[in-house]
């Protein structure tokens, strides 16, 4: 499962990045430390559904585009 | 966000009955104890993406499909 984490981090950066949203900026917009934010970009984060639709709205994306 | 539990219990419990699975039959499935599985349909529990695949895997759909 952690495989699951790992790969929803790599979704959020690339679609983080196709939309030109720093790590900083996408922090900010969810409410979460910058930190935070590249734990969850390298999969070393547990992922609540509030946390997948904060992250997608964040993006401007629906939520099912960040699942692997 | 108590809303996306509460949602996303309605969701797995519809599917569920629709696919005619127990709750105990998915308890079982997922590894979970039934009284989890209720609260879980009740919108009581956190919901982890972990949680997500396990219980799309269970429901034999795509876990996109148990988003609200």
């Amino acid at each position: 499962m952690e495989n699951l984490a790992l790969l929803f981090g790599e979704k959020v950066r690339s679609i983080r990045k196709d939309k030109g949203v720093t790590q900083e900026g996408l922090a900010m917009i969810c409410n979460v430390d910058r930190s935070y934010m590249g734990k969850i970009e390298r999969g070393q984060a547990r992922i609540t559904l509030e946390m997948l639709y904060l992250i997608a709205k964040g993006l401007q994306c629906h939520p099912s585009m960040l699942l692997p």
